[in-house]
């Protein structure tokens, strides 16, 4: 058994060390008064009360904090290099949903036991993810309990260009990236809700365990894309958050929600409830103007990741109604949708 | 039962907005390049991807995670009341121990089910010291789960000028603030190793519940004080991360340190016991050169706080050793201590 510190440092401090990025100040100065300071830098991270770090210059600093625990967002038995993934990438996806660029994380935790190799696993999925981001761990937490991780996240956004949630204007297009369902799929192949075939099912856990943030995606959409956010409960749900905070209406093509060839091989109606109300995707959804259109297939070329327009932002009839999304399919004839989108204080 | 959103929406977000300070932007406009901005702002806070923030021109931000767990920092019985004010104190008192300025925070938890009374209580608790600090919440998450409670909280400090750990320098005196070892008879108390009457019970109790960050000292410290942490596993522990970090050892006086009239109603083993290495302490150890000595008096007077000198700094023979801590009784008899810091993967 590792005492706290041991384990700490052992897992984590230690390499977050060695992977600090040369752009950021040296740490461990005998007197403050010698430490570099660098707006945009990290001036202290592990080891101290509190980390130090500012954005660049002018640019605000992004902030978001997630919480997973032990058979409400992941099985008891996932890979722990997987679980380190996932928890860091729903984060990142925070951060590429206000097109800010990842700078650094805390990551606070409860372990019912300091158990090594799981430990060793965990922080390397980890450190995999947060290394490929440039994403430095600045401090953290650790305690015995229930397995649960917490990790907040820090990045870089001018103010101006921060893709928020309140920006949709009438008439911009709704897109959403690369594909949608997957993961709420894979969910309900581990549930027996319905079967896939071994290399489906795979495809499908992948999705669910080891989503990609689109970081590089989000950075691109800065002034073009005017409203944003990162679809973890569900494409209904979560465009209704747009919705809210913009006071609009909107049309959605079902029919148009872009879904693997794996999920296009399970019955239709179940291709139907994960790519709308499916949870876990981590792909964002966006609007943009129309004019933005050939811009943002562009852009979305060399992200690598596919960007499809799903449908359009409408100007209520009145500002004080309840925000809806008129569903319909290819054909144009209306659907009624009453799926929910996740929430944790339900059963899903 | 309570939805996730309307949880959050009823409890933590039409508060958090209606106490937002005045020096923030106003969040909620409709279009992105409408919105104020403003360094040592909050731009947006919740209900989007990312709150976003920034310090003010020049300084940093100073950054702290803890994650509190029921029945390791808490007992199940607590008043959520009590609970809201530790969690935020808890992360304040990080912030105080680097000299920073409170600016925002955010909460993730999970709870075993929404029950309303109990967020209730224990939202008061946490905005009654938010508030007292012009702390913000900024942001959060919610689940289901264990209970488990995680807060990041933000502060700003001009880095020159940050309390760090590393910064102790040979011949500095060693402080402490307040009182030490009151949350740790309370905790002896709740376990029955030790008896006190009703009313130091009650005494006990409050310090552990109700612990209070030093940041009004704290920010009197900046210029003053070299190195300095706060109180959090023991001071024998907690002191040795000041002494690791600035390659120093030190003399300590066990008799000189500060306690309680109920603290010293107790056997003096347990009083021992209780100041030397007793957790929850949240006061600050902070180092300072000799000439500080009226100036650090003074400033703490000022912020309704005792300073106490308890010990003082010693450059090692070699830089190489390992740190010592050489204790020392009222005559000056050394003592021979082996209690051991708080560790969380340890029985304590």
């Amino acid at each position: 058994m590792l005492s706290e510190f041991s384990l700490i440092d052992r897992f984590f401090a230690r390499r977050a060390a060695r992977t600090r990025p040369p752009s950021s100040a040296t740490g461990g100065a005998a007197s403050s008064t010698n430490t570099a300071l660098r707006e945009g830098a990290i001036a202290l991270g592990i080891g101290d009360d509190c980390a130090l770090i500012a954005p660049p210059a002018g640019e605000m600093m992004a902030i978001s904090t997630d919480m997973l625990v032990e058979g409400r967002h992941f099985f008891a038995d996932i890979d722990p290099r997987a679980l380190g993934h996932k928890a860091l990438a729903v984060n990142l996806s925070d951060l590429a949903a206000m097109g800010a660029k990842p700078q650094a994380f805390t990551l606070a935790f409860s372990l019912p036991r300091a158990d090594e190799a799981w430990l060793a696993a965990f922080s390397e999925g980890l450190f995999d993810i947060a290394e490929r981001f440039n994403c430095e761990l600045i401090g953290g937490d650790t305690t015995s309990g229930p397995l649960n991780l917490c990790i907040t996240v820090f990045g870089s956004v001018p103010a101006h260009v921060a893709l928020r949630r309140d920006a949709a204007r009438a008439g911009d297009d709704i897109w959403v990236s690369g594909t949608l369902g997957d993961a709420r799929a894979g969910l309900g192949v581990a549930r027996n809700e319905w079967q896939a075939n071994a290399s489906d099912a795979a495809h499908f856990r992948h999705a669910l365990e080891r989503p990609e943030p689109r970081i590089e995606l989000g950075l691109a959409l800065r002034g073009l894309a005017y409203a944003a956010l990162d679809i973890s409960d569900g494409l209904a749900g979560d465009l209704m958050h747009i919705l809210e905070r913009s006071q609009m209406n909107a049309t959605v093509d079902a029919d148009a929600l872009p879904r693997s060839e794996q999920l296009s091989r399970l019955p239709a109606d179940v291709q139907r409830r994960c790519t709308v109300a499916g949870g876990d995707d981590y792909e964002l959804c966006f609007t943009a103007p129309v004019a933005a259109r050939a811009s943002i297939e562009k852009v979305s070329d060399n992200a690598g990741v596919r960007a499809t327009r799903i449908g359009t932002i409408i100007a209520p009839d009145s500002a004080a109604a309840t925000p809806t999304i008129a569903w319909h399919d290819a054909t144009g004839a209306p659907l009624t949708l009453t799926l929910q989108g996740f929430d944790h204080f339900h059963a899903d």
